[in-house]
């Protein structure tokens, strides 16, 4: 075996798809077929159907069997997909099936619920098979009394490292680390390095992507991809492979920035050091995806007015959420409404002009959202900076212009050729361009102020710009009617 | 040096922070802080004012040594954050800095401005420094003269790697994947891998994050971490380190799903397999990351009807875009009016009607929105399926339910107050719990049934709810006052 050099054959990619030496038989299938829809790899109605028959029926064993060939996201899936009733019931019939893995993958209310139903020391017992990260997110949302419940039940060691993690602010690099880190000395080659992976030492981690290169301080001065490792020889010291300009993530960084950093750089892994510089652990970029997930999430959600939106919340904190926005518009659709009660003389004398204002409003409405989306998202990236704020806005006053002229020349001639009454097209028309002009302002000024002020403008800027293209657009076509003296 | 063992202390991290030893050495920063604004990032306006002048001056040396120290990310950044009339002379300025690396990173519409100034030969070139998925994005916008011209420039192994990605869809796997791959038989042991990985050849790859395992017809059978090879012994089969279960990717799957697997099972790297079942190459989760924020955004940009939003791409193509959303709009909003235009004669009898309906339609279309958006996100990650889709249903009529009414209490009330109206006090009150329900039917019922049509929810759910919250908000609020005899 040892001479049996591989054959260059086998061992690489061919560069083409060679069809030649195409085979015919058809791929295994990653995952077993029988649970996961083919198509977008969601479990089967079926599936699941066939899981309540079993928790209905009480046959702990049927449920065991069926869930067991399952992937932990695929049971962290299954109890987010199934009714609440069910969870409990099935947490218990597959019991060592539900370890640490699934824990991690679910839903934080779905894990709430789960973890509020176990006793301090199984929390305790799961938390220490995760990694530092993930056992943060299972511990960081319960309730500080169980907290100290959990962590009394835990081994010291463990204890410590969740309990720094927790010392640092919510939604920081320090929450989001792990701490377990393969951290050398410069002056080791490639072959002391692989000598000390190889030892049987069962602290040292088994999955990581780079090891970092530290100096006497722990401070980080390079960092080296497994793969240059793997294809260096053996005598070469790590400070020839090693790359020195890396990304450090400072412990207090928030993961959204980190999130930024990770995309912006391409990043698999990154050191996170704390004030004085020292190596404290490392983020990958697996925890990352989920915080790019979740924070574009968080951003439409927020301009619906959505809250966190989580269709696994409780309802009652969804209707909370939910209402509490819808307060804040109805103050502000009173105010639009109070703007229309200037005229209700004009409107009672030309009641037309109460059916087509809600055309300019609305269109206003339309107008506004599409140029705040667009803004609040590049502000979140990165692409809206004060270097381009001034070229910005100068872009969207021309694009609102462009629009405002194109639909105030429609309607403006539609309602002329319908009704027969050029004044009133002529009064909707420049009604348009005024509050497709008004909207596109208020779409890039509001969230770039908000940003500037540090309000995320994804929560705010809504209401402002609605208020603004209503207020804006009844007043315009209603003033312009009655100076005007069409309502006369 | 082969004899000092690397000293335990040294080698590994502390579990938790180490307080005692910490120094008070300021942490050197990641990217020199001159060019780059240590909060968020991003260029810094006055780095950006120096190039621009130095530009002016048609100093090409200054804007060089400016540019010089910057990391190809962050060049790319220069290039979409500077004035379009600065792109090309900025470009010539730099050359051998605008290597494919900052091609990569850059925005496609900025990249599109740039390659349209090159000579074929010269974008041939970076091409062929380029990773074939990068190649593939740069080459694939091309229009397909250019396509050819630069493809005719290639060497001939490039040239059919890239053609062969060209030959999957847009979007696809196959477009998204990288074909250089370690793929190794079963039978190797851990040194002869190491041995084979050692061997001084260019062609093979030197960043990989898994070794694939193959069986004769090239068949992925197991995957394997190199940290578990750095971690085993030397005479260890791989059959013993590879992990047999993996996410095999088909070569045609859609980016969007790609990206959900590597969420879902946090992936760093996957196997992509051709229809025989034969591995064609390998996507990693870098370029995951990036399709991960895209689909979000453009959720977020296309329920907004703002197209792709980008703040970069052409103006006139941002104004085409977002006129024909608002035109739809448009129609929408004459739906509407016209709905008012039925009860005229009540309008201008009884003006308080026009004043007070804006606020049952807005409210109503704000409720929509709130569902609209935490359905859209749902759909796009798997969490709403067809196995939860009645109990997300009822969880929505509830919700609009408890909405619904308080906010008819709320606004009944104070209407009665304001305007000593009990009368119109119910009807407003009552519109407002009918329109809720509306707004929440629709905002899941409308994304829901076009997402079993296979039409994207989030590109037109928005115009279909906003029109049934505007017409039922008209007309039951106008048609329950006119039924009651209010407007008499």
């Amino acid at each position: 075996m040892e001479q049996g050099a591989p054959h260059e054959h086998d061992l690489r990619m061919d560069d083409g798809v060679d069809t030649d030496t195409m085979t015919v038989a058809a791929p295994e299938p990653a995952r077993n077929s029988q649970e996961l829809d083919e198509e977008d790899n969601t479990l089967r109605p079926s599936f699941l159907r066939r899981v309540t028959e079993a928790l209905d029926a009480e046959n702990q064993e049927a449920v065991y069997n069926l869930v067991e060939p399952l992937h932990p996201a695929d049971i962290a899936d299954l109890f987010e997909l199934i009714g609440q009733e069910y969870r409990a019931p099935l947490a218990r019939a597959i019991n060592d099936l539900l370890g640490s893995d699934v824990l991690a993958e679910l839903n934080d209310w779905v894990r709430d619920d789960l973890v509020d139903q176990l006793e301090p020391e199984e929390v305790a017992d799961l938390a220490e098979q995760m990694e530092t990260d993930d056992a943060v997110a299972l511990i960081e949302d319960l309730d500080e009394e169980d907290q100290a419940a959990v962590l009394a039940e835990m081994e010291p060691e463990d204890r410590a490292a969740i309990e720094s993690a927790l010392s640092y602010p919510e939604e920081s690099a320090g929450r989001l680390m792990s701490r377990d880190v393969i951290a050398v000395p410069e002056h080791l080659t490639v072959g002391d390095l692989i000598d000390y992976l190889r030892r049987d030492d069962d602290d040292l981690a088994t999955e990581f992507w780079e090891v970092f290169i530290v100096d006497v301080k722990h401070r980080p001065v390079g960092t080296c991809m497994l793969s240059w490792l793997l294809r260096a020889p053996r005598s070469v010291p790590l400070a020839d492979v090693m790359k020195r300009d890396q990304t450090l993530i400072p412990v207090t960084m928030d993961q959204e920035e980190v999130a930024l950093r990770f995309q912006k750089y391409a990043l698999i892994s990154a050191a996170v050091v704390d004030d004085s510089g020292r190596l404290v652990g490392q983020i990958t970029v697996d925890d990352v995806v989920h915080i790019i997930q979740e924070e574009a999430s968080e951003d439409i959600l927020r301009l619906s007015g959505a809250g966190d939106g989580d269709i696994n919340e409780p309802i009652g904190l969804t209707v909370r959420t939910r209402l509490s926005w819808l307060v804040v518009n109805l103050g502000t659709a009173i105010i639009a409404a109070s703007v229309v009660g200037l005229f209700q003389g004009a409107i009672a004398r030309f009641a037309l002009l109460a059916v087509l204002m809600p055309i300019v409003s609305g269109m206003g409405g339309n107008a506004g959202t599409q140029t705040l989306a667009v803004v609040v998202r590049a502000i979140a990236t990165n692409q809206l900076t004060s270097s381009n704020t001034v070229r910005m806005i100068l872009r969207e006053l021309r694009i609102a212009l462009a629009n405002g002229l194109s639909l105030g020349v429609l309607i403006g001639v539609g309602t002329t050729l319908i009704f027969g009454n050029p004044h009133l097209g002529a009064v909707i028309g420049a009604a348009m361009v005024i509050n497709n002009l008004v909207a596109g302002l208020a779409g890039i000024l509001v969230p770039v102020s908000l940003d500037r002020l540090r309000v995320d403008p994804a929560v705010s800027s809504a209401v402002f710009v609605t208020m603004a293209t209503d207020v804006m657009g009844f007043f315009s076509f209603l003033g312009l009617a009655v100076v005007t003296g069409l309502a006369a």
